[in-house]
């Protein structure tokens, strides 16, 4: 595995793996990510180097994509540990760009998605994927993958992504992941590092919740007004998560339902979007239902 | 030369173009347009065919970068002529999308440049940029050139993609390349089609008062207070024109100076720009002074 820093590493990294690549598997895995690897990000570098000849990794916390009083600066980092990891689950490059390298001047370029950003974490985090949308951009240019791998625990990010590839053409195919979980179902993050266990053990509201809704939705008459009104009482159980938010909207259009619209699982899809602070630790979580909705749930 | 319509045939063209390239010149170019081609494009098409082994125009008019008062609907269209001139000046590829082709549902996605776009024709054309820059990033994603070459006539053009494309580290080379004008000195454009006999000789007042601000620059004390106010006034002789903007700036940035700063033409270098308005036909030249400044205009 080779390390590199600068984005001149990074040019000759590549010539000299793309060179070394035969015809039968010569693309190219990209899996994007903030560090502090876990088990979820282990299953994205793997699926990458099965389907691809070379596989980088990207660890890189952006600035771009957190607000002023979030956790830029507290954002777990565990580089000893990431790299051990990544050369377990068949990494051929990891990219460990700093900020001025990525930024070496204040960047006047944005890319912005309109629409899929108004909802869920776009509205709780304004400008979070504008960062998200242009620090993809860079990424994509500089390693010119053709795949990228993203896990679905940040569904609207695979959304926002997916329409700016969708959009800009960009020659990459996006290749959405499943949520890994803890035995008792918390989903994998980095965050969770952040939680006392107290909040630890209470953080299972989230799953169990989406797990609850999974059975309620097939209820007869079920209407999305209903369905996140008995999910908000269910988490509001955990006395110390206190919610951002708890959304039904169509899939990947996150757009919202008419409240006396019906639920069609059967020729449309759906997402239930969580996001629960505990103390000042955003968890996020989400089951996709309907029409595929399986997919990356498995 | 082969003509492409739709991005499944652009696709087939490039395979095969660039498997027929040699080791020593692989490089691909890529001269974007708006069609109505001129002697200008035909020097971006020869300088691309002479720098590169495979080279793409593309030609078309992006709905995206006009506001809704302005000359989508007429602005010149001549294919036949376009792809005969194409052929003439080296062009392998000629890719003609329609706009379903480009924009086959509504795209969310925009790529903005700040700062760049507040003044000149980014504040005489609101958004006007945003669908550049969008349109270029499609573009560059479509075609992958290692090269672009645009005219320097369109000099915040250029800064705008100049800065995205560092900014996003666009894996390109923006090549940017002189006004051609005609014989009595009016820049080449293809909006000078709209201009009659009358407004056509009056128009010559752009490049006459661009070369005559080149000998009132070198005076000493000269500043661009001063600068504008004399090109105003000389812009102003020719009684058809309406002037929409004249501008001194610091080239690429596009700053203003400040009014008391004096004119550093050994160490700085700067833009004169201007817009004026000949009935509805809005002309545009512009000429660079100082440091380099005369690397676009030979």
């Amino acid at each position: 595995m080779i390390v590199c820093r600068t984005i001149a590493e990074l040019r000759t990294a590549l010539i000299e793996g793309k060179s070394q690549l035969s015809g039968g598997n010569a693309s190219v895995g990209l899996v994007p990510t903030m560090g502090y690897l876990h088990e979820g990000h282990a299953s994205l570098m793997r699926k990458s180097a099965e389907e691809n000849g070379l596989t980088v990794l990207s660890i890189f916390v952006n600035p771009l994509q957190f607000g002023p009083n979030e956790d830029f600066e507290r954002y777990p980092r565990n580089e000893e540990r990431d790299l051990a990891l990544a050369e377990q689950n068949g990494i051929d490059i990891a990219f460990l760009p700093s900020v001025d390298v990525m930024y070496p001047t204040k960047p006047l370029t944005t890319v912005l998605v309109n629409q899929l950003t108004d909802r869920l974490c776009g509205a709780s985090r304004p400008g979070h994927f504008d960062g998200v949308g242009t620090v993809v951009s860079k990424l994509f240019h500089l390693v010119q993958p053709d795949r990228a791998y993203f896990g679905m625990k940040d569904a609207q990010q695979v959304a926002v992504i997916q329409q700016m590839t969708d959009d800009l053409n960009f020659p990459v195919t996006i290749v959405p992941c499943p949520t890994l979980r803890e035995p008792d179902g918390l989903a994998l993050s980095s965050r969770n590092v952040y939680l006392t266990a107290e909040q630890r053990q209470q953080a299972t509201v989230l799953s169990q919740s989406l797990d609850q809704a999974g059975e309620w939705v097939n209820e007869p008459e079920m209407n999305a007004e209903e369905l996140v009104k008995r999910v908000t009482d269910k988490i509001q159980q955990a006395p110390l998560g206190e919610i951002d938010y708890v959304e039904w909207l169509r899939y990947p259009s996150l757009q919202p339902m008419d409240s006396t619209e019906p639920i069609r699982l059967e020729s449309e899809r759906y997402i239930l979007a969580l996001a629960v602070k505990f103390g000042s630790t955003r968890l996020i979580d989400n089951h996709l239902f309907g029409s595929s909705g399986g997919d990356y749930h498995v």
